[in-house]
């Protein structure tokens, strides 16, 4: 699981680590508190492995240590697995066991398979883990015997996590108390709760199309149709919305107002009271989907959630794209009246989530991780990339930068989106057409969704190959 | 959340403290040895909340270690908020910020409240977490770096907990590879995705009656009926299964051949064959809650799991019974050809579990932990404080020895299950009726079940309180 080596690895200056180690503690060896630095860069995914490490040497100078303490810590970070020493090219940080492979947020067409040797996969649309998760699975692994003596079952989740999102909804403008939330594990295990309880079998459910495909399967489980509204980059409008509604029999409505999901598009606060004047007319209830809504990247006042317009509704919120998918922590944010139904729905599906993440997840959450200033400014750095990137190679393509959320949403000059992902798959680049996201299933041909999640370097190369399978296909 | 100190508080001898200990680390200090493996008891639940530590001095003495090493030790414990010095009561190991409240396994008729002051709560049977789960966590949190670059969705499973499984199922006499392994949060979820997949809409399912009731919840959302077959200590009659299917037109049959829930009952390998064989000529495929397989008792050679015999079936294993309930880490095991539409059917409810347990159960299980003799040792002492215990005190009830699991079943000499329930709740001891456990949802009034998963002072307490409740009904 070593890295290769070669002329191109990726190395690190003196300077730029130093800034990044932060300040000696005083209250043990210096060499301990610097190779637990850099052990804790590495694992947290912003040392990268394979990086080359600065020479000792430089190290000595950029910190103002003492030789014996810089060497103490790289030959510790060696023993404990986190860097090795090659003759002729210094000591190279790693990662033990080497990076996992796969992880990807599946698509539902499949799990998807680990890209071929080379590929960029744009299939799916998730961040990495936010920096400082694995010192917050530490400082979990500290309390984690608080529940070990009992029998660790938590059906609507462990208190903290409850608090922290619930304390988390009152700042954004939404009053509201833990006993309205119930955890679930991942956003997708609370659609299918809200659906058994909102929609019932054979009912209809009017959604934005396009839409998440994920949720789209979980809806059609319980429905007999899925009435579609057009969304555009601007959001969904109220007179469409009427239109599917009014005849139309269906009991709820799906709706990503937060950056949508492919469009980016964020619901104003206007629209939001509308619609939820036309659900109450039509005795709709709504099911929101709030995932994205923490990844603000422009300064904008954000409005209320929904559930501040729409009382009434069923909110399905998540920390998979704010912190991490492998958390796997997510909840249902509801009225007090339908908290004891969709516990219920709940147990049928499953019993709880583990505690651990929970906890993990209320602390960063406390901490405002994940929707700080840092992540903002690589957010809106990546959109630029892929943004400016595609501007200039593909002119004719075009879209509106997303005020949020993880992706852009391209309209082509021409219907080709399906045999745009054929060529782009000979390119080395995964992504998925128009028509995954398609209610009807179908059609979006004038439609491709890039996302902005990954490396900018990365992004870069996805451009790349992406304006060259566009000339394959035109 | 200190712990109240009065005369009857625990407290340990030094003798005893320094067995489990266990001897000094030689690479580094020995109170930093002492106090990180107190610690670690502390965290583990194996020295509880409360307890007070023997005095320095005849710590001194039993360790044969400096005073001085064990007064820093000491020292650091309480730094730590693992101990607390009261005047004239020495020092009481706590567990910063106390042990959580709830976590009981929950029951269909609604998550357990926590129970009033002083109850015994013998409505759910799961035990705490098995000692070394705390270092299991270390250990993935050593780990976890490798998986936060990607995007921590796994809707199989990590390779690691794949590999894991499907060892342990080989060992145990059914061959399998990692890709039969389908992960799920906890066995309810993996219930729901097979019971999707095997059943269908408006079908019938075949089940022993009783049954393990949040397992028919799941069930029932998925079918039109569920056809009961009886089952007592002994395990289910093949006839009684044979008169059930024919005409029936079910499509599957769901049993517990391994420590039945609640009857304890273990089916032979001659009647796994012949119902296997039932199963065939019916074409029903076989859904196998394994959940209890691991917790045999007694000495005796195990069947090879149902499967071995039922080729097309579908089994549904777990770790909350056998390592801890809060990892909620469980499985489908299934034939290659199910594989597919079972991960679809897993993912319109749920995209995969966290990896940090995926990591500590593939740890523990790889080990062995929860299936070793000491788990072994104390479920039999427990099994007869209960059994031992009522026969002494309600001579007249019936039971069984069951070989494995965590509870007994009892036949009543009169037929108030019900009404011995509500007189025990009067006398601080939480019970679940007969009739919890029926396929019918009524009915099952000559029984009731009582586990034994509490620690020895806990059970031996509760058949107090149940023959007093008992003489109140007679």
């Amino acid at each position: 699981m070593e890295p290769a080596t070669s002329a191109s690895t990726a190395s690190i200056s003196a300077t730029r680590l130093v800034v990044m180690v932060g300040t000696p503690e005083v209250d043990r060896p210096a060499y301990q508190w610097l190779s637990e630095a850099v052990r804790s860069l590495v694992a947290d995914g912003r040392l990268l492995h394979g990086t080359r490490l600065p020479s000792e040497r430089s190290m000595v100078a950029a910190l103002g240590l003492s030789r014996t303490t810089v060497t103490r810590a790289y030959a510790e970070l060696r023993d404990r697995g986190y860097a090795t020493a090659r003759q002729g090219s210094g000591t190279i940080a790693v990662l033990p066991g080497g990076p996992a492979a796969g992880g990807a947020e599946p698509v539902p067409m499949g799990v998807p398979g680990s890209a071929p040797a080379g590929a960029i996969d744009w299939r799916s649309a998730a961040p990495p883990a936010v920096a400082g998760l694995t010192s917050a699975y530490a400082r979990a692994g500290e309390h984690i015997g608080r529940f070990v003596s009992g029998m660790g079952y938590f059906p609507v989740g462990i208190p903290e996590i409850r608090e922290a999102v619930a304390q988390r909804y009152t700042e954004r403008g939404l009053a509201t108390s833990p006993d309205q939330i119930i955890v679930t594990t991942g956003a997708t295990e609370g659609t299918a709760a809200a659906a058994q309880v909102l929609l019932g079998r054979g009912s209809r459910v009017i959604a934005e199309t396009p839409a998440y495909p994920n949720s789209l399967v979980t809806l059609r489980r319980e429905v007999s149709r899925v009435v579609p509204v057009p969304i555009t980059w601007d959001g969904s409008d109220v007179g469409a919305w009427e239109s599917a509604t009014v005849g139309s029999g269906a009991r709820a409505a799906f709706l990503t107002p937060d950056f949508h999901n492919p469009t980016g598009a964020l619901l104003d606060a206007e629209r939001r009271d509308q619609l939820a004047a036309l659900w109450r007319r039509h005795k709709l209830t709504g099911l929101v989907d709030e995932t994205l809504a923490e990844l603000v990247i422009d300064d904008l006042t954000m409005p209320a959630p929904m559930a501040a317009f729409a009382t009434s509704a069923v909110t399905v919120g998540s920390v998979s794209k704010m912190l991490w998918g492998g958390l796997r922590v997510a909840w249902i944010r509801a009225p007090r009246n339908l908290i004891g139904p969709l516990t219920q729905a709940r147990m049928s599906i499953g019993l709880g989530g583990p505690v651990m993440e929970q906890m993990v997840a209320a602390d960063l959450i406390r901490r405002g991780v994940g929707s700080d200033n840092e992540r903002r400014d690589s957010l809106r750095s990546r959109r630029r990339v892929v943004m400016d990137g595609i501007h200039e190679a593909l002119p004719d393509w075009t879209t509106v930068a997303p005020p949020g959320g993880l992706w852009l949403w391209w309209r082509l000059p021409v219907p080709r989106s399906t045999a745009l992902v054929r060529a782009a798959r000979e390119e080395g680049l995964l992504m998925l057409p128009g028509s995954t996201f398609a209610v009807a299933e179908s059609g979006l041909e004038h439609w491709v969704r890039t996302p902005f999640a990954l490396p900018e370097a990365d992004l870069t190369e996805a451009v790349v190959r992406l304006a060259r399978a566009w000339a394959r296909v035109t």
